[in-house]
């Protein structure tokens, strides 16, 4: 055993995060060592206080601190319009591009059998729950186009037929910016599918 | 603002860890929302539990739960021998090779002027302190070779020469495994430098 006991317990704990490798982990416990008493009492109430006021909305599953978030709450935004997407940071990035006025419902997650997951894990049943409101005319699915997001988007898409929505997907194709000469085959093959008219 | 507040919160406090971007800390942040309550629990007291338990060892500074750190308190280690090292996580890295069986002190920093740090605000008092002991023989300082660490090893090394004690420094040089090629013009200046007969 080169660490003590407590920090290695320390380094566990950051390892365990996403995209920390063992040198990162190690570096991170340093840094909180490094703090002072302070500093080290407030990182943990920040985390405490962060767990403890993050809910979810009760309309679009979204993180919010409220019981309705701010863009369901909202009287701008088109209620007619659901962008169904998996996880609370494609909300963000949604929203950064300031082209969507509806609003969003986020599934926390695929339908992944080999990991388990299956459409009772996710938060199917509330979009089917919104679904029904008469007032709802489109559903758009930005699920990442990948084996178990095209899984979720056909399953939720057949369980919405009977109400009689639209249903779109966001377009697949080369990225703005991208090189076609490294675009992979599958993509380039969804972007001639996909052409549009100019 | 594209985050609520607590959120925004936690992300910063990752965000401030070395070597973590921002793209790195939002992915962390929703790591702790995904937690459960017990493991988020969990976690801030690690972190406290750290923050309390590792202390400096009274001997060498370094990091230690006992007032007197393993590698002082072992009869097998060579108490005539001190290899000065800016961090800890040197210390580990030097246990690592399995070949030094002396006794380490760790400075926890190296004198730069430029953010301020002196002589006085890195552990040089408790060096001269141990130096001053008559079993002491050599001490070996094995301090990062760029501009403040030299600087360090200069300054430290024209304090103990009036102990008459044998001050050396690790060998700068090709790393083993490295290309020639690859190599920097000083490193391959001090490989030559430090040439030995074979």
């Amino acid at each position: 055993m080169l660490y003590t006991k407590s920090f290695q317990k320390l380094i566990d704990v950051f390892r365990k995060m996403p995209g920390v490798g063992n040198k990162s982990a190690v570096r991170m416990a340093y840094y909180v060592l490094s703090m002072t008493d302070e500093e080290a009492n407030d990182m943990t109430k920040i985390i405490l206080d962060a767990k403890e006021k993050i809910c979810y909305c009760k309309i679009c599953q979204n993180t919010t601190e409220q019981e309705i978030c701010e863009i369901c709450s909202s009287s701008k935004r088109d209620k007619s319009i659901i962008c169904v997407v998996e996880q609370p940071k494609d909300v963000i990035a949604l929203e950064k591009t300031g082209e969507f006025s509806g609003t969003y419902h986020v599934l926390h997650g695929c339908i992944s059998p080999m990991d388990g997951i299956g459409p009772e894990d996710i938060k199917i049943k509330e979009l089917l729950e919104r679904a029904a409101d008469e007032s709802v005319k489109e559903i758009i699915m930005a699920i990442s186009p990948n084996v178990e997001g095209d899984a979720t988007s056909m399953y939720i898409s057949r369980l919405l037929k009977p109400f009689g929505i639209k249903i779109t997907r966001i377009a697949y194709g080369i990225p703005v910016g991208g090189d076609l000469e490294y675009a992979d085959q599958v993509t380039l093959a969804k972007a001639i599918e996909g052409r549009r008219e100019i």
